[in-house]
């Protein structure tokens, strides 16, 4: 059995990944899908508009046999690190190719992995610039490109990632269709996810029922509050106000003295609109901070969020009978566990991050997201 | 000048604190009533109904020259360390007496403390049964009375701390009236704070009407939420969920072990009712959970707690010209710090309890608590 595998967040799933999946086992010629797919939050760390296990079994029917949670610790980081976190997975899962949008599908990645490495070593002396910047005019300069549409950018860290881990994977970019990431309004079949976010919001039914299967339809119509930062903030601002800097200053990925400052304005924002507007600088981008912002509320340290990365883990969330078959397959010759069903041994330990994420989640679900809950099972049609 | 000292919640203002009030100044003779006021929180743990500056406002209008507020690490705890806060601060503003409300006015309090003392000595030696049990047992055979009664039990503790303190204060209980505490329905022009609460919520305006003073009144009708651990539970559940255990053991009150009950419990309701009615045992009560509940949201550890109980200090919230006129008589003597303006320096120093109550306050009410905030003033027609 051969196997495509898939990085995705299906925020929610929508007719452009049903083209996209479709199209990955046509251009690989799999039997089966493999699909990486992020938790309950997003990798700029937002929550996503329906949870992991909506958005499982929507994928599920609608063509992928096996969706696999990406631990929050590789899902919500910057492009490279969730790149690496979800190929790993996708390796270890013996996919024999992975498929991914990117606006540029036709550009020489690998080479541009190379010519990263050979900047990294001779080139990246001005302090006065950012990485991005420098690393962006040296691509210029060689090869007349820039990396800076996201899909391009993710491409980009696929490729990084394979050749450094070594994971043999065969990459195959395709070209991304239909409306651009950043396009807000829903325009006929395809959409993207941010403008189908956008009619949910704007209860635009009849183009929303245009845009995505049935079942994700279902799901969004019943939806009683879309799930958003404006309602985590106030465990956000508690948080920065009661708990001492020292404490703060411990959280995965606070800058130095980044504490002090989000500290003070928290206790004087009482809305995440005034809060982001008067913490965000050229510095900190809006993903960077939305992330520090999840990891604060979940009081992750640095030392609990290393220690995640080194633990990978499978949490199994659905699969088709073909899914199921393709696990059975692979099963003994997994490196990483294999969680089917989160027990109380499990949730403290290694998967307490994913735990713990999911209790937050239930801010905006009664549904419990992890106890007790076994894997979906979808019998196609 | 003289003046009387009166320790109050005004939980809202109402016509009971009026006839209380007046009557304290009627049975002392005093010039001027000085009240030490609970803040934003009671001696339950629990929001109040009206922030601490309108209901200082209500107090100022309606007959009380000086208020100040009680500092949360004396506000929010049991009866004794309740009066003991109060009474150390109303001494220090060199009030004459101190007039409160009784159950059973009439009792020799000042003999109960005696007995207890003996008690203590000899007698506390079955551990099967509570102190306060085995106190009111001895009461009962000695002299054939029981401290049941909420108010009489503050009487006790105020003539305990008078005492053990040698605070020098003339202490003068006097017949509660109208409802009892218990009352739970406005019947006519004096009720209990909680009848009028209740009425609030079931919005009989008529009724409130009838309880309250103007001013009361209109702040209520206002009102948009009545604050409640209903909307702090998501932020202590959090808590609760998020912080390590090692932590959440160094909570203020936070006996051995709890932290786990409370922690599991957490991570399985979603509610502040389904949450506390697993929690709440015989062993302990719900003012002693909700009061743990407060200092676990404001992460308030036993360090940072003593370390406020012993640098009391008074924070003003207002005064008529003849509470302005007492206070630059007794100025000079103060003991403690009189902060008039909280500042920058404050906020982070010995106040910060206070501070971040009022931060968390702030889930009720857009207005700042504390942050440059001037004291009221009142002028009396």
């Amino acid at each position: 059995m051969k196997a495509v595998g898939l990085v995705v967040e299906y925020n929610p799933f929508h007719n452009g990944h049903l083209y996209h999946l479709q199209k990955a086992k046509e251009v690989t010629g799999a039997d089966v899908v493999v699909a990486v797919m992020s938790g309950n939050f997003t990798q700029r760390g937002e929550p996503t508009i329906l949870d992991k296990w909506q958005r499982a079994r929507a994928a599920l029917n609608n063509g992928v046999d096996l969706v696999i949670e990406l631990p929050l610790v590789s899902a919500v980081e910057p492009a490279d690190r969730f790149a690496a976190g979800a190929l790993q997975l996708l390796a270890d899962m013996q996919v024999e190719s992975v498929v991914f949008g990117a606006e540029h599908p036709h550009w020489d990645f690998h080479h541009m992995v190379d010519l990263e490495k050979s900047f990294q070593a001779d080139q990246f002396k001005q302090f006065d610039q950012t990485y991005a910047t420098q690393f962006n005019q040296q691509l210029k300069e060689r090869i007349g490109v820039s990396l800076i549409d996201p899909n391009d950018i993710l491409a980009f860290s696929y490729y990084k990632a394979n050749i450094n881990s070594r994971f043999g994977l065969r990459l195959v970019p395709i070209q991304r269709t239909g409306s651009q990431y950043h396009d807000q309004q829903i325009r006929g079949k395809v959409a993207s996810a941010s403008a189908i976010r956008n009619s949910v919001t704007n209860k635009q039914q009849e183009l929303i029922q245009e845009a995505v299967p049935e079942d994700t339809f279902e799901e969004l119509v019943h939806l009683k509050m879309i799930p958003s930062w404006d309602q985590l903030y106030p465990l956000l601002r508690n948080q920065l106000i009661q708990a001492p800097q020292s404490l703060l200053a411990q959280t995965y990925q606070m800058s130095e003295g980044l504490e002090n400052r989000l500290k003070r304005i928290a206790e004087q924002e009482l809305t995440f609109d005034g809060f982001i507007k008067r913490v965000k600088t050229k510095r900190y981008t809006y993903a960077h901070l939305t992330r520090l912002f999840l990891y604060t509320v979940l009081q992750a340290s640095e030392t609990e969020v290393h220690n995640a990365i080194y633990h990978p883990y499978h949490h199994l969330l659905g699969f088709t009978e073909m899914g199921q078959e393709y696990l059975h397959h692979v099963k003994k010759q997994l490196q990483y566990p294999l969680i089917t069903k989160v027990d109380q041994t499990l949730h403290h330990g290694d998967f307490t991050l994913d735990y713990r994420a999911g209790k937050l989640y239930q801010m905006f679900t009664p549904d419990e997201q992890d106890i007790k809950r076994s894997p979906i099972r979808v019998t196609v049609k």
